[in-house]
């Protein structure tokens, strides 16, 4: 754990009306520990006798109700919306972690969220004419999920990229010859909180970036070279990233509609319309953007991107919208320098990792942040695989889960719903140990199993559960089942996007100048 | 083909009100030419260009409205209720098959249809504690299914076996501890025409027998001994069948509520009181037993017996209700005495099989009705794995089908499915060779790949596409996702089989004198 147990006062002290201590300066184990003793009462049977009895229900135990209310009335004296930057990690999440802070967590799940949509949403059956489509129009994409918690949102932009690049484990084909695209594949999406109500809980107004990840394990790690470019965002050529990423970012084929534009052009074009926007009616803004697996790697270099570009800067009042990494099972992305010129833009990064999973350990098997000389490497002898990785650390360990078979597949090790569940029972650290396992939030352990067989069977619930009725067909009028067509995708239309490119990265003559 | 190409004269000729001619003695060929020319202009489309165009649909055409008037009157001048006798096989299919005949191929459809709603109601997952058992109750079973067909009957029993035999590959088994039953499987049903109409499009009041089979291909093959043993239904021990089909016909498990009494013991009570009820009211009765696969074998092997048992006779008038057998992809099941005692006995049987299936070769590889000593060295040397068909074979070749792709996988060509696509385009032969395939029926052709991968990509349907929707999870009130419990499973009253059992098998002690 890279956070410290200590707690930390924060820069700007909250005062609460209700009460003489905050949550930071204050009492705060007293408080931790009164809430975890309630939370922690959600516990589940894990035998059952009878056939007919509700054996996946949950039983709440130990409820007093005097400690739930007392604890119930200190969990509200502090706000998500007064306490957001430390929650984005302003401070770089210290003293939220160990003990784990009951805001931090559940906006890690909520974000975690954000990026398993892009896995619920997305097409992948090959004898679907829509196969590396989203299957849902943009404004229908949260509700179809049933994400009550990012109804609050709207998306704006639905993000694309090109296939036609080195990663053929990727990208999801259609075997048909009539397709929506021959060349794209769906990436992700840019949301932006709309819902008065949320925006107010949230205490700004949140603009969020998803990337879509892989779900077949490791199988597109084998397609990347660990072969590091010069990203090229900013001035300095000594900032590298790993090629396949940064193709996958910058690529484009302007003979498909839907990438045309590249992801990259897409995501800056968007983030500029957005802070513009709000920034101009004064609203406070976060930029957050999240991503699993491979769509991790694209959120810390999206991220950096924006803030290279200085896109987060509000000109009208001269302020800096923080840019956060919610970063899931993620892979190295860039070289040394890439890590320190992050820092140096502050955007921040937390990244959540099983500690059974091997994709962060990939790229830089051989020269990492853990090497003390990677630095000397790096300058002086231009080593070319040389990774590190950016940003505090969130270690969990499914074996502390009692929820969860001790198994030793990758896949599982690998899986974001199971990564959520963890976050959901850690509560930090005690003599290097791992405290005691024990859920939080309400979150559905049967969410687990949505697309693995991590689950121990005590819980009934079947192992890669999710799927369509019957993957999507349906019966007609008269009879016949039948794919039914979607509602037509929307491409890129150039006039909304050439625009803010200009402002991004544009030259007086209209060309822009940073394409790649 | 074993039927031969000549048409037969009817031993009841019908003489139609409205036409001089009947459709087997005048005109035969004149008329299925001109009913063929019009339902073999349902093609379909084979090519698209466009995504949204709705490629899927059949496109209908030469569809003269005069030709297609003309071909429907005549088609309609012969009910299926004033020849239901000839098409349940009184005659042998002889001049039916060849060219086939319009309302034998709905029949061996709509019976085939029986036998597949075993499947796919059939809860094949280990991962639920209602693993073995069908998913619906039987009231709900052919609307869930969206049987129309079908909905003219109504399910009188379910038929369960124990799987406390040597099968190890035929029944599914939960992995829970906590189950509906551990000793039972779901192994089909007994249903009788109820509605009035569908009652008089029939001509008779039918009882139908439908036995479940196996999906896994072949795998339960292997269990077979391919040991011979006497039946003992009736007097002569000579009458033999194989002893994994006679075990999973006639053990019970005493400790079990739904296989406390043996599958036979289930079939034999209900046909008795079925036949009893409406025999007793002078209703004119068939009983129609069908299978596929293993399901194939229990259809032949509890015909035999109702017949042995002579529960076809009615006492009130002294006439036998006609035993027919419509058998999909069976393999052998009892020695040749057995074949010439199903014969004496007049149970009809048509084996509706696949050409390039491997399991109607077996048992009996070595010694079966095409080895011209067999009957020799079965009665002289008592040779012990000798096998032999029984009844009317009806070959399809799915080489023939232009839908189909020509895969060589075993698990397509045994398919029950694919197996009624080949009965809808099947017209006879014409010198030893197959006509040309062409749908008659608007069966839908997406059925073909419901659970095997066997259709043209051309057509868009997606492989093994039938699958519940998260697998059978639903989301509670609270947002848990669960496994529902199921309206409680109705096990047999012994008061209700008991009773009829005595009548059947029964001697004055009330111990039955035949249970194995």
């Amino acid at each position: 754990m890279a956070a410290p147990s200590s707690l930390i006062a924060l820069k700007k002290p909250i005062f609460l009306s209700f009460s003489p201590h905050n949550i930071f300066n204050t009492k705060p184990k007293t408080l931790i520990l009164t809430t975890q003793l309630k939370t922690c009462s959600l516990v589940y049977s894990s035998s059952c006798t009878s056939i007919n009895s509700s054996t996946t229900q949950p039983l709440v135990l130990n409820n007093k109700q005097e400690e739930k209310e007392e604890a119930e009335a200190e969990v509200e004296e502090v706000s998500l919306g007064s306490i957001w930057r430390e929650v984005q990690g302003c401070n770089n999440w210290e003293g939220l972690l160990d003990p784990m802070n009951n805001h931090l967590r559940s906006e890690i799940i909520r974000y975690g969220e954000f990026a398993q949509a892009c896995y619920d949403s997305f097409d992948f059956d090959p004898h679907s004419k829509y196969c590396g489509s989203c299957k849902y129009h943009p404004s229908d994409l949260f509700s179809n999920l049933d994400l009550n918690l990012h109804k609050g949102y709207t998306i704006t932009r639905y993000l694309y990229a090109t296939s036609n690049i080195n990663l053929p484990n990727f990208f999801q084909r259609s075997k048909l010859s009539s397709i929506w695209s021959q060349h794209a594949n769906w990436m992700g999406y840019i949301a932006v909180a709309t819902d008065e109500e949320e925006v107010a809980r949230l205490g700004r107004r949140d603009i969020v970036i998803a990337w879509r990840g892989t779900v077949t394990y490791l199988e597109w790690i084998y397609d990347l070279k660990d072969i590091l470019c010069s990203a090229n965002f900013g001035d300095d050529p000594s900032v590298k990233i790993e090629l396949g990423f940064h193709d996958l970012y910058t690529k484009k084929e302007d003979s498909c509609k839907f990438s045309s534009f590249s992801a990259r052009e897409q995501v800056l074009s968007e983030v500029k319309r957005l802070v513009e926007y709000y920034g101009q009616a004064g609203h406070e803004i976060s930029i957050t953007v999240t991503g699993h697996s491979l769509g991790a790697a694209l959120a810390l270099v999206s991220a950096y991107d924006i803030a290279e570009l200085n896109l987060n800067h509000i000109p009208e009042n001269n302020t800096k919208v923080p840019v956060t990494v919610f970063s899931f099972s993620g892979p190295r992305v860039g070289n040394l320098r890439f890590k320190e010129r992050c820092e140096e833009l502050d955007v921040k990064v937390l990244r959540v990792i099983n500690v059974h999973d091997k994709v962060p350990s990939v790229p830089g098997i051989f020269a990492n942040e853990k090497f003390q000389f990677q630095k000397y490497i790096e300058e002086a002898t231009s080593f070319p695989w040389s990774y590190a990785h950016v940003g505090t650390e969130l270690a969990l360990d499914h074996k502390k889960s009692p929820f969860l078979k001790p198994t030793k597949d990758l896949g599982c090790a690998h899986n974001l719903e199971a990564l959520l569940h963890l976050v959901d029972g850690y509560h930090g650290e005690e003599e290097g140990e791992e405290k005691k396992f024990c859920l939080v939030t309400k979150r559905d352990i049967a969410l687990v199993n949505k697309s693995c067989d991590f689950l121990k069977s005590d819980y009934h619930v079947p192992p890669c559960w999710r799927q369509d009725e019957n993957k999507g067909m349906v019966k007609t009028g008269d009879g016949r089942w039948v794919l039914p067509d979607r509602p037509r995708l929307e491409p890129h239309r150039p006039e909304d996007i050439t625009h803010h490119l200009q402002k991004v990265l544009g030259t007086s003559n209209g060309e822009p100048k940073l394409l790649h």
